[in-house]
């Protein structure tokens, strides 16, 4: 069954406000066994690869660059990114940047990889 | 496997001059099963609903309104809505609207509901 709260719109610029903490992904939408997170990130984040999972990026502010290992791809404000599974990247923010994803509920953000950073279930976005 | 076209940064309102036809979404990604898909919208769709499938309207440009059997939800720019499956819905675009979809790949997008705006498979958009 679905939340009755979906039934509203949801102005995603201001689901930024509601938070300020970094590399920590807030759900805010679930469909098809896929959720929508959003996060505000700055800095490096650590190597990872999904095994099993693709994952979206798309940019609301900022310039997001996606490390791979033969490449780099610089992501601006409108842009997005598919990173199909098994490929390894790291994101990369010079300023701070937020961003969208779309991924499998429960994958872990980290992929295998065990990182201070790592958040072992993401949160919903209330309010 | 993945096209290796996935890594260049796509830009989605780029992706939008590419085409002017209404109510003919576009695919522009896939992952985990699902696909991203353009349209531009003007006018009134068809009451439909999908039986099985989740259904996330992401607004690029204008205004939608998306009625329901007992409301009606206003989207603007910026702003998304999940429409569970199984529920009856009916977009209206009073001016040209541009919209992102994410819904399973191979959703007929009129549901169970054969129409005139009908179509059968959505197409790639190149370029």
């Amino acid at each position: 069954m679905f939340r009755s709260s979906t039934f509203k719109a949801i102005n995603i610029k201001e689901k930024f406000k509601l938070f300020d903490d970094h590399w920590s992904p807030k759900v805010i939408g679930e469909l098809n066994g896929q959720q929508v997170k959003i996060a505000k990130v700055k800095g490096e984040f650590v190597w990872h690869d999904h095994k099993g999972e693709d994952e979206l990026f798309y940019i609301i502010k900022g310039t997001l660059k996606i490390a791979f290992r033969d490449k780099t791809v610089e992501l601006k404000e409108g842009e997005m990114l598919i990173v199909p599974k098994g490929v390894e990247h790291k994101p990369v923010a010079e300023e701070e940047v937020w961003l969208m994803l779309l991924e499998p509920a429960n994958i872990k953000h980290t992929g295998d990889v065990k990182h201070e950073l790592t958040v072992e279930e993401c949160e919903w976005l209330n309010g």
